[in-house]
């Protein structure tokens, strides 16, 4: 039985989820997957940072309220994150990134996703700025110390999209992706189908907790220009960087114009895409496209999100599930530590997670 | 870099599309994928059987008109299958089965399969049969002899379903299982709500070669039966046996009935479901269902199909591909093929792969 010791950056939504999973589901994890997870070390930007290389207990701090967890005066604690000492210094197997982080450097995430893979640790992160704008460098620093660089999450939370490709999808070729890779988008859009003007839509969508209190990001397809990039990159091989990616969003989309497409059997669809031309390079954007009904992703609608995968041999497979969410998108951290415990601990890749889940259902 | 030997064990569509990729592409798969393919075996009901240990010539066969070929006279060759020989005593790694089989009771391909395991040869298989009606005892066989039974094309051809559940949803609890799983019938679905009346959307999926030549078992739901009895068994650990799955197919449905549902915001499908109950055991069954329009289902038309896996902590991650087709149905045996690789004989479970696609891609 393995166990692995996680440092926390970022104790928002997303790792809380974690935490909560693991104070929850602890002995059920290393019962069907063969190994514990115990927290040594949390920061985080209001609350400070948290260090007990025994392994915090986490149950007092997810009694408390988010807004009111403050680490400093407990044993290990302080007012001061001390990311980059925390990273560095304090013993964890597996850095788990989820800090809220500027799309146009990166940063702090980058900096973090440095240090943990320079100081020998895994790192799975759902961060979409490091591995979008220096997923390349970082899979080579992550070789050279002889660990794993993880990001499921950075692409449609906990929806296996990037496993897909990497795992499942291996002897034929992938020509294009194309993906609906925004929630808050996509709800809009719906609103916009059912009359509703743009200022309104995106309200409900606050409301609705699916847009940000800023929605620009998620409107002017800047969210899923990131995303393009690490399909393109992850799965095409592509080496786009972010100015490769023409980027239109759905503001010039009225309520009269998504009305008229349905009339026409069409549908609205914020649509990120990347595929191989001709000469081997990599075209990839985000533009509003209207989309046939049959077409794989016209029906999917709201928070739900997906990408198609167009191959050689297979045609077109699509995978959809949640694009957000707090703890759909722990999972994914989760599924990103199921993957470094197959990489580099494991006796044998795949078996006996399957059969474990067989035992225990059969039970 | 490894090399492995195939028996292939009826040679109609699906092993004849494996080898005509095995022809085009043998260089392509040693350099991603790090093993050679050699078939030193053929048998066919109509062809007889081809032995060549020093590995078969594939180009004039494939040359051959599938209808004209015969093995008689050639070298090695005999007008005889002798399956139950060349599965046991000819020296091949991986025994490929994909002849035609009774849904009844798996044969001949259940006695193929028992036989390959029993003599110590990895087996992978297009057929539902053995999965279906023996699935259990099969792996059973294959773990007590060390070696592979895989069965991705069982369930959606080439599309990862299986592989999906056992490899990318570690972790949490997959709750049930709702699929579209039979192209031909999701077609006559399709003409019926455009008004045309069942006898004439059956010719018309004869002529677009979706429907056999007895369309009962697509019609009555027979086949997606034994497709909810894999999923059934295999991602909820069910062991369930067939008369445990109710079956009801499409015949019921008029053109009325499908039109009076689209006008109502609901489309008719023909769903196989599966589901814990509360007291741990599954349900499982076939039947049509008016579903709304915004169900993850209801966008999938024609010879697409779908496989929807509700999850405790992720919702709902559905995958949708081609149902069928040789290539289609080929690319799943490939699948499982790699799978073997990455199993038995792969130093590193994923990385590789993954990193030669990214290579030969920037290249």
């Amino acid at each position: 039985m393995g166990r692995y010791d996680l440092a926390l950056i970022g104790f928002g939504g997303v790792n809380r989820a974690l935490a909560e999973l693991i104070a929850a589901r602890g002995d059920r994890f290393a019962e069907e997957l063969g190994f514990t997870l115990r927290v040594v070390a949390i920061t985080d930007l209001r609350a400070g940072s948290l260090v007990d290389t025994a392994g915090i207990d986490l149950a007092p701090l997810l009694a408390a309220e988010p807004g009111e967890l403050s680490f400093a005066g407990l044993p290990g604690g302080s007012a001061d994150p001390r990311n980059k000492w925390v990273i560095r210094e304090v013993p964890a197997d597996i850095v788990v990134e989820a800090t809220f982080t500027n799309p146009n450097d990166g940063e702090p995430a980058l900096s973090h996703v440095r240090w943990a893979l320079e100081s020998g640790k895994h790192v799975c992160t759902t961060n979409k700025g490091p591995v979008a704008l220096a997923g390349s460098e970082l899979k080579r620093l992550a070789a050279e110390h002889g660990v794993s660089f993880e990001f499921e999450g950075s692409v449609l939370s906990g929806t296996p999209i990037l496993r897909t490709a990497q795992r499942l999808l291996g002897g034929l070729e992938i020509t294009g992706v194309q993906g609906i890779m925004n929630g808050t988008s996509n709800y809009i859009l719906g609103r916009l189908e059912e009359g509703v003007e743009l200022p309104t839509a995106v309200t409900q969508a606050q409301e609705l907790g699916y847009a940000e209190a800023d929605p620009t990001a998620d409107i002017e397809g800047h969210d899923v220009q990131l995303k393009v990039m690490i399909l393109a990159n992850e799965v095409l091989g592509a080496g786009l960087r972010r100015e490769d990616v023409s980027c239109t969003g759905i503001s010039g989309i009225t309520p009269q114009d998504a009305q008229d497409a349905i009339s026409k059997g069409l549908r609205w669809k914020l649509v990120g895409s990347a595929a191989r031309r001709p000469d081997g390079t990599v075209e990839a954007r985000v533009a509003p496209v209207a989309l046939p009904a049959h077409h794989a992703l016209a029906g999917i609608s709201g928070p739900v999100n997906a990408v198609a995968f167009h191959t050689d041999l297979l045609g077109t497979v699509t995978v959809s599930g949640p694009g957000a969410g707090r703890t759909e998108t722990a999972y994914a951290l989760l599924s990103d530590i199921i993957a470094i415990h197959q990489h580099h601990h494991a006796d044998d890749d795949t078996a006996p997670l399957h059969r474990v889940l067989q035992e225990t259902h059969r039970g």
